[in-house]
């Protein structure tokens, strides 16, 4: 153990650069707590030239990930290119073939390839580790899967979506619509290359099936999960939900149920006034339930060059320390299949409708919402002055299905001037 | 790997039992988990006998915890007896001396002789782990010796007596004075044997100095702790720091500075909407500022069966994965010996005092604050129907020592019925 740990690292944006800083800036603490010099052996991104805050000039370089994957003279390789496939893929595939350790922040590639790539590491006693790729600076993997352990999990839930998360919270402060604050966004640069990802739910989605398959022991199912991204969401609905005391935010929420494993990234409302409806900006939160433990919440900076390389760094220094983990807390081969069932939990709905200004409008709606099974907690309808009476409604505890049911029937009556608006309320 | 990891736990209160309740709950689920099975061998408590609610009559048994602790047939000694010496230290000292690990959740005595016994257990190869001794089921210990290991750490702060929370959110929720809140946790059964540990800002300390040892690599150092309990919290200051937006909390707070190791443990005002003034009743929560990372929030039960034995076997199934970390985050023996200064970062302050209602009295408090450095920021005289007249000021940042200039020359002054009150405003 008392010889350095060698590093490869390909991938110097925002990342790698932060990875980079953090070896340099403080060595001898590296040092002190995992008892070996922690150096960067070789180093490989898209351009060798292009202007960096940091200096690579003292370390190798590659050109191709895979070749640095497969140098003899370094034990760890770093994947900070992203990507489900393609150089990031085919290089961890060489890091691992070759016998290296392999720490990446690539969720993508992993909710599509982390079974096979766990399975590839485990075979030949390598560590293959993500802390990274989940919620930036949180270290929820190190906690679900160590610190939780000993603890059946019921619901694994969260933001882990910073993007979308700056975005409903300056909704609500601004008052823009999702348009305006989309288009303001992207003129500020906070918006990736392809935006989708993060406000159609891929990426929160990506997190949440890396974190149900150490939380339940499951096989990585992400085709198994339902999402809905924040495009929908309405300034309208931000504001009466205010209205009621809730915000609205992208969770990502994978509970197991008795029929199956339920995943969904969706937009839900929360108590304004608990830890997930505190939640402003870019800042990150999850919150893991266990049958001993009960709720812990851990919340941070979910993106960010020092807080990513240092979730990086945690990884590494893992390695550096002699412990070698399993990828998704158990060994990879002993994940069952998960069994994907669509979201069916009961919660209480937010609903909004647009009523015609009738005489036994009310009393209609009220109807086919109790022949659903759905009872009315609280309703307030708003002052108008067109045809339309906005109400708003909060239900009891009752099941999607319920809900769909009730939305359904009530669209055929004619009595409501545009399509209702259903949002869950999840419960914490 | 493939043998079972045997334990032997000594102490069979309601952390002890809730452990063995896991275990006797989950067993596949641990084994799935670490690769091997957990059993427990032996027991030792005071009483063999008394009424649990579990069956412990498939253990062995021990009268004294030294003896189960020298046991050939366990592989890791639980010290769940508590207490700074007597038999949780002797029968430590002799788990380490016959090559067993030690899991303790006994904060009393590794803050008094951790030191040493972390040097025993690295001498010989063991592990002494302690994630059940600071705020119960929140998983700090792995947190700041793991996932944060890149990063420098500049403060350690937080809510780690559940107690203290409790009474200050109910004197709050109540109107009642400490006095009342603390007969009625009393009578409740809230406190421990010796409430004095609780709500002296012993126990807090002891946690925190445990915590400032893995942040800065320092020996730990109690004795360099200044510590004020909560005792002296009135609910008047409750209320006039609602007012103003603040509630008052028991923080643990340890910073590095140029000077040195400043550790404090006193009430403190937060901001009633940042994530610890929302901290409600006996809730844990624990911030980590780190150079990378920034600033991670940690939140959970700091107490009770479930959550402290959650982390108690979270150590355990290290151990049975195979790992072996120091205690302290890096070698005992690398510790540096701490330089513990006496608190002296600037701050907001809060301010009360009773003034007598005479002409030129403001003034005159107005000018001993400016002549000692401290400038007000904001500043709210009440109606009064005596002769004193109370006002309430937050003050700009500002040293302790400026404080307690300005409010010793006020005191000499004669202008002031009551003792003036400060309390420090924490900035997170």
């Amino acid at each position: 153990m008392a010889d350095e740990l060698r590093l490869g690292i390909a991938g110097l944006g925002t990342v790698g650069t932060g990875v980079i800083k953090i070896i340099e800036k403080n060595p001898g603490l590296l040092k002190a707590r995992c008892g070996r010099s922690i150096s960067i052996k070789a180093v490989s991104a898209r351009s060798r030239t292009k202007p960096r805050e940091i200096d690579i000039s003292g370390y190798e370089w590659e050109n191709e990930p895979a070749a640095l994957a497969r140098r003899s003279d370094i034990d760890v390789y770093i994947e900070l290119i992203g990507g489900e496939r393609g150089s990031a893929k085919d290089s961890v595939e060489a890091a691992l073939a070759t016998g290296k350790h392999v720490v990446t922040a690539n969720k993508a590639m992993l909710a599509a390839h982390g079974q096979s790539l766990a399975e590839a590491a485990e075979e030949s006693g390598l560590a293959l580790r993500f802390e990274a790729a989940v919620a930036g600076g949180i270290p929820v993997v190190k906690v679900l899967s160590e610190s939780m352990a000993a603890n059946r999990i019921s619901r694994v839930l969260g933001v882990m979506n910073g993007t979308c998360n700056y975005i409903l919270t300056r909704m609500e402060s601004s008052g823009l619509s999702y348009d305006e604050v989309f288009a303001e966004a992207s003129g500020l640069g906070y918006l990736e290359a392809d935006p989708t990802l993060d406000v159609g739910g891929i990426d929160s989605g990506h997190k949440l099936a890396l974190l149900a398959s150490i939380a339940f022991g499951t096989r990585v199912n992400f085709a198994g999960m339902e999402i809905e991204g924040i495009d929908r969401v309405s300034i309208t609905d931000i504001e009466q939900a205010r209205d009621m005391g809730f915000r609205i935010k992208l969770l990502g929420v994978a509970s197991m149920t008795d029929k199956g494993l339920e995943q969904r990234t969706q937009p839900c409302l929360v108590p304004m006034d608990s830890p997930l409806g505190q939640l402003e900006s870019a800042t990150n939160m999850i919150v893991l339930e266990g049958d001993a433990a009960g709720q812990v919440f851990l919340r941070g900076a979910g993106a960010g060059e020092g807080p990513t390389a240092s979730s990086v760094m945690s990884d590494v220094m893992e390695l550096a320390r002699g412990q070698k983990a399993t990828t998704f807390g158990q060994p990879a081969k002993s994940l069952a299949n998960a069994n994907p069932v669509s979201s069916n939990l009961p919660a209480p709905f937010y609903l909004r409708m647009a009523l015609k200004d009738q005489a036994g409008v009310l009393a209609m709606i009220a109807s086919a919402l109790g022949d659903s099974g759905v009872s009315i907690n609280r309703m307030r309808q708003y002052r108008h002055e067109g045809e339309a009476a906005p109400v708003i409604m909060v239900t009891h505890k009752t099941s999607p299905a319920n809900i769909a049911k009730a939305i359904s029937r009530i669209k055929k009556s004619d009595v409501v001037m545009e399509e209702p608006v259903s949002i869950r309320i999840e419960e914490i």
